[in-house]
């Protein structure tokens, strides 16, 4: 069944707790063209949540694995030039084939070269954008600028930005304290806010890139692009949450993170998640 | 002393202390063509374990080390065309200065393209071939085809394609809950079981990789091809068994399991190693 | 106010404190042009220590960056043909726009072809040069010869390499068991060795990297290059030693390094600061 476009209601956490039962019963094949600090870490965390990655990032097999793929993510770190001629083939394979991509456009605001690449990938329809609030801003053309690959804006900041890019993905989310997520419910934009997570997670890199790859499995595995936003943030948040207790400093975080991530199972998510009401647009 | 392509008798525990203490003493210099998902992980492994790492894959200097190299990794996980380029050179180098060197060939039964490239590497004979039973059974032509990068197949099940493959390769494994080893003893076929590791492994990326980098650093140091291929599978699982008595998940597993390899000694080696007798194929 | 190439006084532990409290204030934005092994561990080890990395290494947006970077670290572990074209670029255009920049010249004794990308580098006068004494010896063309990326020789030898490399960079330091530092104090070549560490850093791949990454840190917030080698390897050292306390091998205490780089404080930084009385060369 393919990925819909607008949800039928509005996710609640019961629709998160069958996304992640989905997930883990189907391990997602996730393809991923990212960057050279993530793709360790992402591939870890793509493990230990239960989906199945494959970092096939060159011109020669992309397209053909994005056809085979149940989620693709694109993510715009570190780009070399056949990176990027794979990832315009991929992310029309996915397109054709009826798979759903995700596009994380880093420092896409800040940087003309990579923001032109991620404008034109846009028209390949990704299923969703995971940004923080200076790239989503950026992405969207409506001004901002990222600072590095650091977010500078509250989240809340990047919802008109979001809402404008539903013109051309499904649904938009801007990571930070509290993370923002858009998309369409019965055709309608609406914000759904998810809370939770951790203060050590931005002090481990990579940690939205990685993100960004738990978006494409659960986009390979949810009815609709808000719930597979929704729940793969609230997965992230929920683990985050917990390996904090546990955690030192970022490193042993990053460490209890993944064990968190892998430990965790539907009461917990069920009882740890904290998903707002939705807000229509 | 050059590696021999065959095994003067089944390796046995003992031979494989033996392996292990000339690695401790001679720390092989370990050159890797690889993926940026492993070059982290399969580093700090074989910095444990005892060996040196050098991820030297440029076309400009690759041939050049591995006419040096102790020992040569190519893993075709996420090749650019200059690595590709450099794998070439380099395994030609290798070859021709005698120098042992491994073929891991990530999903090449599953991707023609890199298929073809793996196919085309063999005709330098490499001293090992490690994979997973898709990929073993892939790169033998036997059909199969591997789903993404994990295996898909039970390790016994590629021991006729490991077979078939010693007409290019000296031994051959097939990684999996059970090990599977196969070379020469004596000119002859011979099947050889390790058992132990954890199952925490196939949930740390790059940990397949990492054994196939480490079976490079044997190679530098055994006698045989055999031999090498089973002394670093046998500290490879002892590594994994212990580390698995501390860990909580994949996170915790992970940082446990490279201080389990530098931990390690030659009673705990010999201990815990779990080789099964030889079979003649 | 630019980093000056002289240091008006051999810096001291106050120095070294007055550079720390400046990065933590001021989050320091550091570009790396960086092998695909250091990738992850680099950013981290910036994260943890309070400045902000960006792995911005393609040509097209490498000089771009480099203008607005507060430093620039060139590390040419694994170098690719486009990252050679970046680091060209952006070198120069850190000296144009008068932006620190720091060289980590990996195996440039033992590799010719590096080591004429390295020589020709150069020409651009980084703020500093980092590395092992064999890349040190190496870089000045005193002859040496790194096996792999390991260090073959006692930094102390590497010392009139290091005042050789003064025509050139502003300060150079070697590192090892005593990290040593050289550098202009009032117009006179000046030696300052820094104590500390741990015996597991060198188990931990791409310590070395990570240094010179953070030696770029510093370079954008201290006063002087010579000050700003010293302090970020006073502070590398420090949490070196105090994340060995809780560490029971490399896995645990690349987890505990990081921990320890971001708990660390001004009192135990001076308190644990190793920094001998400076030699007059």
């Amino acid at each position: 069944m393919p990925l819909s476009e607008s949800a039928a209601h509005a996710p609640t956490v019961d629709d998160v707790v069958v996304a992640y039962a989905t997930l883990r019963a189907q391990k997602p094949l996730v393809q991923a063209i990212t960057n050279t600090v993530s793709a360790n870490f992402m591939a870890n965390v793509l493990l230990a949540a239960g989906a199945s990655p494959a970092m096939v990032d060159n011109p020669e097999e992309a397209a053909l694995f994005a056809g085979v793929a149940n989620g693709l993510l694109i993510n715009l770190g570190t780009p070399t030039a056949a990176q990027v001629e794979s990832a315009r083939l991929a992310a029309a394979a996915a397109e054709n084939a009826g798979r759903p991509w995700v596009l994380d456009p880093i420092a896409a605001g800040g940087l003309p070269w990579r923001g032109g690449i991620a404008a034109e990938l846009l028209a390949f329809h990704p299923a969703a954008v995971r940004g923080n609030a200076s790239e989503v801003i950026g992405l969207a053309g409506l001004g901002g600028g990222a600072r590095g690959v650091d977010s500078s804006s509250d989240p809340s900041a990047a919802v008109p930005a979001a809402v404008e890019l539903l013109a051309k993905a499904a649904a938009v989310s801007a990571s930070g304290p509290v993370d923002h997520v858009v998309g369409r419910v019965e055709g309608q934009p609406t914000l759904i806010r998810v809370r939770g997570g951790s203060a050590w997670l931005p002090l481990v890199t990579a940690s939205g890139c990685a993100l960004g790859a738990l978006v494409a499995a659960y986009a390979g595995v949810a009815t609709d692009a808000l719930t597979a936003l929704v729940a793969a943030h609230t997965h992230f948040s929920v683990a985050a949450e917990i390996a904090e207790a546990g955690a030192k400093g970022p490193g042993s975080f990053a460490s209890a993170f993944l064990d968190a991530l892998h430990d965790l199972d539907e009461a917990a998510l069920r009882g740890r998640a904290r998903i707002d009401a939705p807000v229509r647009l």
